[in-house]
């Protein structure tokens, strides 16, 4: 079974969770996009009154071309459920995102949310994370500074560029920095060293924060739920 | 005499401290102004060779109206001193700046500085810093949602606005925060705690940065020196 097969049935499976009246926020990603198409099935099918907070610009895009009604963060007071994808969870329940470049509002959304849903195929459950390049988010300016002091740290730091040589700009206007790691073994020191940082904006260490997983596989959905 | 007499004391004091060939660091503000017509005085009269950073758009444009050579902080691999104004500073050397909304850029060039002088009229100096709000640069993204978490923590934050009532931008188009705290008892525990909420790009407290304070008062300047 390919991949996108994998991220399409947990996508699907995770609208399940989603109840009328609710404040929703929705992710950013290839596997956001099937649930995005999966939750317009259901506002549509049952009439479902939905409030929607988007992580990026292009989900907000998505989600008002299907008609969901969107809010901004800014404008809604909680949200009860969020879903999202994640780049890499472990056993733990800890994870990477920002494959994206969304991870900060991403962040922002999750952290506002009194529940979390991460829909991702079986290839991102992982035993540690690490593997996957952990994205940090940083002010252009002096962003060289940290990213010496990265260096330095020996985080192995690497700027995102376009294919034309370009910074990656963030919906914020910021870098990305990403730190090739291979095995985050201490992920909360790692998240505070980060967050200490002049000029690092947020981290894509998302720790203690998920509540439910849902994985795609060949054999079926996999629902994990943490403690 | 008035504090413009005292700023001006002080600004005209430190640079005495700038060397030639040094890669120096320009803060911000009102008292820095003075700072950098001192230091173009002493650039021309002496044909220095300095490379200046700027923490601000503002300064850039004064220093180099006034011919002082200018880089970029991403083009430098240190700075030797810096020269910044202060909001207040106590007995410790633990400081708040970002009175003018430029404390990210201001920390940026502090922290990549071997050696920091603030410069300061006397009315700054105080036993316990806090009287002073404590300014916090925030993403505008979801920013009402850390708004009212530091609202739950008794923190006192009010966003600071334009006389037509606009939300003031800094450099890096972001709001600013101002926490009315009166007293800011343990300083390095606020500061983690301001510098793990996502949102928060960074706060005004300067924490271990500053090694002499030029201070200037009624009975001349007085220069402290931190241990």
């Amino acid at each position: 079974m390919d991949k996108n097969a994998m991220k399409k049935m947990a996508a699907e499976r995770s609208v399940d969770f989603v109840e009328d009246n609710m404040i929703l926020g929705l992710g950013t990603g290839s596997t956001v996009v099937y649930m995005v198409e999966a939750l317009a099935k259901r506002v549509q099918a049952e009439h479902l009154n939905l409030t929607c907070v988007c992580t990026s610009i292009r989900t907000e895009e998505q989600a008002k071309s299907l008609g969901i009604p969107v809010k901004a963060l800014n404008d809604v007071d909680h949200i009860d459920l969020t879903i999202d994808g994640a780049d890499e969870v472990d056993a733990n329940f800890q994870g990477i995102k920002g494959g994206g470049a969304a991870h900060l509002f991403e962040k922002l959304v999750a952290t506002t949310s009194t529940r979390n849903i991460w829909i991702v195929d079986q290839e991102k459950v992982v035993d540690t994370i690490g593997r996957f390049p952990l994205p940090v988010e940083v002010i252009p300016f002096g962003s060289q500074q940290v990213f010496n002091k990265m260096a330095k740290e020996g985080l192995n730091p690497e700027f995102r560029m376009t294919a034309d040589g370009q910074h990656v700009l963030t919906d914020s206007k910021n870098y990305v920095i990403d730190l090739h790691l291979n095995q985050v073994q201490h992920p909360h020191l790692l998240a505070s060293w980060l967050s200490e940082q002049v000029g690092v904006v947020e981290h894509g260490l998302f720790l203690d924060i998920v509540d439910q997983v849902v994985v795609g596989a060949p054999d079926g959905v996999k629902i994990l739920t943490a403690k």
